[in-house]
């Protein structure tokens, strides 16, 4: 897995090479390059090999999801927005360049993730690459990212929360991409419907999971454990589900969903989907 | 021309209907439907009819060309840009929404494109729809709209932004997606690459006049003429064409960039070539 996350590294090195204007190339690459745990990537890659792709096949996809997961923490870091000045443990990208390189920094990743895609896919059918362009796009707009960004800062400070409000937030704002994540390494490596399906399943828990461990994780760690600002959802009264289930609830929680998971990798040859049940371990018992 | 605007407009309200979030849906169509010329919808449609495609063929992409320009007009708005607070006659979206959801309102519009495109082009082979994805990504990113602002905005107050300097501005600024407009069109339209070619360079000579009509109307009209601040460009200090060369002179290189993109045009049919000649004569001699 730690080769793989190499892979992924250089091939997203490569992917955004530094040329004119430098500004906004030093800006894609300094929160590019911060060192993610690629999560993301290493999902589409494993999801790709589980169904029979290779990571090749896979790649250009991986890195187009973690560009757009790079451009969502810059945007999502604005002062407009959450207001964050530290990511990964570094100065977030308007800190560093300026709020107007930072929107902009952002926009030219989303795009350049679907340039990537379109461009630099290889051994896949241009109906299979449509096809996974329009799920990585709607895994950002307004029935993704955005959407759960949009519902998450308007209900900061909001009394009536409920739990219903909070699976909505999370599974638009992160699952979506995690979803799409596993779901384009599925058509890029050929699977057939149902295993696509049985995918986005899996892919739909673990990433309710992803969120759920990110929450306690802010109330338990502190700031430089985390590479980010630790506490931040109690400062803007942000709802989580430690503060609606209790912290062992939650745990609770995830360690449910995480079986839910793995329930969805039942029907696949087991040797080949352990890359996927360790990612999912991973997610569930992350630290950091 | 008209007509085709209203099929256009028509189109966009369709493509973006409103649904839950609805602020954000409200945000969006707010832009998108505020009544622009349509100027690169049109320009896409009467490229995919030239090489011999309908409007049909064309119509995602005219849309999708249309999000991605409304997007760049909500985000060179916002504060931290160009900072200004009116457009299209209306106030600019982070004033009408909030800066926060100005920022996702683009971000939003700009993945809808690409997913517009991949789900809603009909009768065009897979291997086109990936060409046109790939050519719309290139026009927004570090090497079209996104350089052209941030080598604008980074030129303010400069005192040695020489034509050159200018030219790179608004060849990646304005030209780049007029360009991704009018070569979609040739693609969808099942072009060949001779044709695709000429096309491409007739949009870039219309591209660089556009913008150099449009650094003239801000020196001689109105705001109200306008439907957007005038004058915009002395008081931030940018450098324009008729500041380099004079009005005169910048009115006679428009009138030499407008022969120059009919040239382009000499090859093909010419009552065929009617309707983009008459868009190119609208864009050189437009009031607005």
């Amino acid at each position: 897995m730690l080769r793989k996350a190499d892979t992924v590294n250089k091939a997203l090195d490569a992917a955004i090479a530094m040329k004119e204007p430098e500004k906004i190339y030093e800006a894609m690459r300094y929160s590019l390059l911060a060192g993610g745990k690629r999560v993301r990537p290493l999902l589409c890659i494993a999801a790709c090999e589980l169904v029979g792709g290779d990571e090749e096949t896979a790649l250009a996809a991986a890195c187009a999801v973690e560009m757009i997961h790079t451009m969502s923490l810059i945007h999502d870091d604005l002062p407009c927005m959450d207001n964050d000045d530290l990511r990964r443990g570094k100065p977030t990208n308007h800190k560093a360049f300026g709020e107007d390189v930072a929107v902009l920094a952002g926009d030219a990743l989303l795009a350049f993730a679907f340039e990537h895609i379109a461009v630099s896919t290889k051994g896949v059918s241009p109906t299979r690459v449509v096809r996974a362009i329009a799920e990585l796009a709607k895994s950002v707009g307004s029935e993704g990212l955005v959407a759960g960004q949009i519902v998450d800062t308007h209900s900061e400070g909001l009394s009536n929360v409920g739990l219903e409000r909070l699976e909505y937030i999370h599974l638009h704002k992160t699952a979506a991409l995690l979803e799409a994540a596993v779901v384009l390494g599925g058509i890029m490596g050929g699977g057939n419907d149902d295993e696509v399906e049985n995918l986005r399943l899996f892919a739909r828990s673990i990433g309710l999971l992803f969120q759920v461990v990110d929450d306690i994780l802010d109330v338990t760690k502190s700031s430089e454990q985390l590479g980010k600002t630790a506490g931040k959802d109690l400062v803007a009264d942000k709802v989580t589900y430690p503060k609606l289930l209790g912290i062992e609830k939650s745990k609770e929680f995830a360690r449910k969903l995480n079986q839910d998971a793995l329930q969805y990798l039942a029907g696949f040859d087991e040797d080949k989907a352990a890359p996927l049940v360790a990612l999912a371990n991973f997610i569930a018992n992350r630290q950091s």
